[in-house]
C-alpha cells in the first residue's frame, strides 16, 4: 500500500504527517518555520521533518515513495517554485522547493509536489472533509486574511499567474468607513471583502466604534459579542454579513456544489456563522436559492491531506 | 474537411452559420425566435434554419456532419436540456434541445451539443477572438443584462447547476440608492453589479440623477455624455467604474490570463471603456497588474463559431 508524507508550511509552523493511499494520517510531526533564516535553511529543517518522519514510518515497515506540501506564499505548482511571498517568511521567494526537497530527500523527480496552503486546505476537505464526494467546491477561510480556493474535480483552480483564490480581495459592500471612504485592505487596494470580514478587520471595526480598547484582539471582540456587550455584537454582525456577501456573491458566479468555511471566525461559533449564513441566503440568485454552506471538518490536518493527495492521486 | 453548422439562440432572433474546422463562417441564416410559440414551434423553426444552411452547403459540396448551439436561458450542457428561462421565451425551460435537433435533422446521437449562449459566446472569443492563444480567459459582457464566463484550457466553467457566469450578480459598491439603500437587481436581489453596470440600469442611474426624460434609452444617454452634458457623464462615469470594480475583482478571484469585455457599452466607445480600465487597474492586487482587458472581436459571430466549436473541438 501506498503511504505518502504531506506538509503544510505556515509562516510560524511547519507541521506534515504520514499519510495513506485513503487518506488516514498515521504518524505527525512539526517544526518552527525558520522564517527569517531564508529559502534554503527553511528546506532543510523541512527535509529534517520529513526525514524522521520516514525513520518512524519505516520502523513500522511503512515505505514513504513521495511528499506533497501545502505552503504559504503565490506558488508556481508546475515547476514547484516560490513566485512570491510577504515578509512573514523572509527569503521564501524564489525557493526551488520540489528540487530542492528531491536532492535533500533522495527522491526522484515527480516525487515531490507543492501547491500553495489554502488550495491543499482546500483539496483535503474536498476530498475527505465537508465536501467530500462533490463534483465542485468553494471554500472561502475567515481568519487572519480572507483566502480561498475554487476546487472542481478535484483540482484547485490554480489561476494563469498561480494567483487564484484571491476571495477577499473584491468589492464589499461593508468596506466603508463611518465618513463613506472605502477601507484599505492589506493588498494595498481599497473597498475588499478583507478590509472588513477578517478577523483583524472584525477587531478594527469593534475599536472604531468605540469599543473598549482593552479588548486587546479578535478573540476577546467575540467572547464580548458573546456575552451580549453591544458594540462587540454589531461588530461581529457587520463582519458576518460582510462574509456571508461575499460568500453568495462568488457563489453566484461560480456555481459550487457546495461552500466550505473555515478559519478562526467559521470555528467561533453561532454568532457569526448564523449572520454569515442569513446574508449569503440574501445574495443567491434563484438557481442557487438552498446552496449548502458546510463548515470545513479536517481541520489542522486539512492541509497535510490536501499536499498528501497531491501525490496519492496525481 | 468536415464542417459544422453553429447556432446563436437569443430571445428575438436566431442566428445560424456553416463553420468549417478552422472557424471561418460560410454561411450564415436567421429567423425570428419564436418566443410566444413554446419549445417545440422553437425547435421546429430551428430545424428548418439548418435545414436550408445545409442545402446551401450541399450544393457547394460541402457535407455538414453535426449542430452547435448557444442557447439562451440556463442550459443543462450534459444533457442538452433547457433547464430555465425567463419569460422572454416563453415555453422554452425543461426542452430537450439535443434529442429535439437530431431528430428532426436525422443526426446521429452526439451530433448535437448545446451550451447557454454567453458560454458560447466566450467559447468563439477564447478560440479565434480577443482570447485566442490564451489557457484561460474571463469574458463580461455588459449590455442589456451583465453576464460572463470563466472559459480554461478552452471550456467555460459551467457550474454545479449549469447556472456558473453570472458575473453580475455579486456586490458592486456603487449600486447603492441615494438614500443608500442597495438598489434592486433584475435577479430578485439587491446591490449587485448588474444593478448599476448594465445599459438599463445606467439610463435609470441618468433618470434618478434628474437628467432629461426625453433621453429615452441607454445609447441617447451615451449620446449626450459624448456631447459634453455633465448629468450623462456622470452617469456613464459611475456605470463603468462599477464595471471596472467587478472586472478588477473577479480577476483577483479567478485570475485568468486575460478579460475579454463584450457588450453594448463595451461597444460605446472611450467614454466608458477608459473609465471602465481605469477602475479596473485601481482594483487589482500586485500579481495581477498590467492584466489585459480587451474588447471582444468577433461581434456577432462569436456565440456561432463558439458553438460550432462544442461539435468540432469536443
Amino acid at each position: 500500500m501506498t503511504h505518502v508524507i504531506g506538509i503544510d508550511l505556515g509562516g510560524t509552523k511547519t507541521a506534515a504527517g504520514v499519510v495513506s493511499a485513503d487518506g488516514s494520517v498515521l504518524f505527525t510531526a512539526q517544526t518552527p518555520t525558520l522564517n527569517r533564516a531564508g529559502g534554503e535553511a527553511i528546506l532543510e529543517a523541512t527535509a529534517g521533518l520529513v526525514g524522521g518522519l520516514r525513520e518512524r514510518a519505516a520502523a513500522a515497515g511503512i515505505e514513504v515513495s513521495a511528499v506533497g506540501m501545502g505552503s504559504a506564499g503565490v506558488i508556481d505548482a508546475d515547476r514547484g517554485v516560490v513566485v512570491s511571498a510577504t515578509d512573514a517568511i523572509l527569503g521564501w521567494a524564489g525557493t526551488r522547493i520540489t528540487t530542492g526537497l528531491q536532492t535533500r530527500l533522495g527522491l526522484p523527480a515527480g516525487a515531490v509536489s507543492v501547491v500553495n496552503d489554502v488550495h491543499a486546505h482546500a483539496i483535503g476537505e474536498a476530498w475527505l472533509g465537508a465536501g467530500a464526494g462533490s463534483s465542485s467546491m468553494l471554500l472561502l477561510a475567515f481568519g487572519t486574511g480572507v483566502g480561498g480556493s475554487f476546487v472542481v474535480g478535484g483540482r484547485p483552480l490554480l489561476g494563469h499567474r498561480y494567483a487564484g483564490g484571491h476571495v477577499g480581495h473584491f468589492a464589499s459592500s461593508y468596506a466603508v468607513a463611518a465618513d463613506g471612504t472605502k477601507l484599505a485592505c492589506t493588498c494595498g487596494r481599497r473597498g475588499h471583502v478583507e478590509a472588513i470580514a477578517s478577523g483583524p478587520a472584525l477587531h478594527a471595526l469593534y475599536l472604531r466604534r468605540g469599543g473598549d480598547p482593552d479588548a486587546v484582539d479578535t478573540r476577546e471582540v467575540l467572547a464580548r459579542a458573546g456575552a451580549g456587550e453591544a458594540v462587540a455584537l454589531g461588530a461581529v454582525d457587520t463582519a458576518a454579513r460582510a462574509a456571508g456577501e461575499a460568500i453568495g456573491g462568488l457563489a453566484n458566479v461560480l456555481d459550487p456544489e457546495l461552500v466550505v468555511v473555515s478559519g478562526g471566525l467559521a470555528d467561533a461559533g453561532a454568532l457569526w456563522w448564523d449572520r454569515m449564513t442569513l446574508a449569503a441566503a440574501e445574495e443567491l440568485m434563484p438557481p442557487l436559492a438552498g446552496l449548502r454552506i458546510e463548515r470545513a471538518r479536517l481541520g489542522n490536518t486539512a492541509a497535510i491531506v490536501g499536499a498528501a493527495a497531491l501525490v496519492l492521486r496525481a
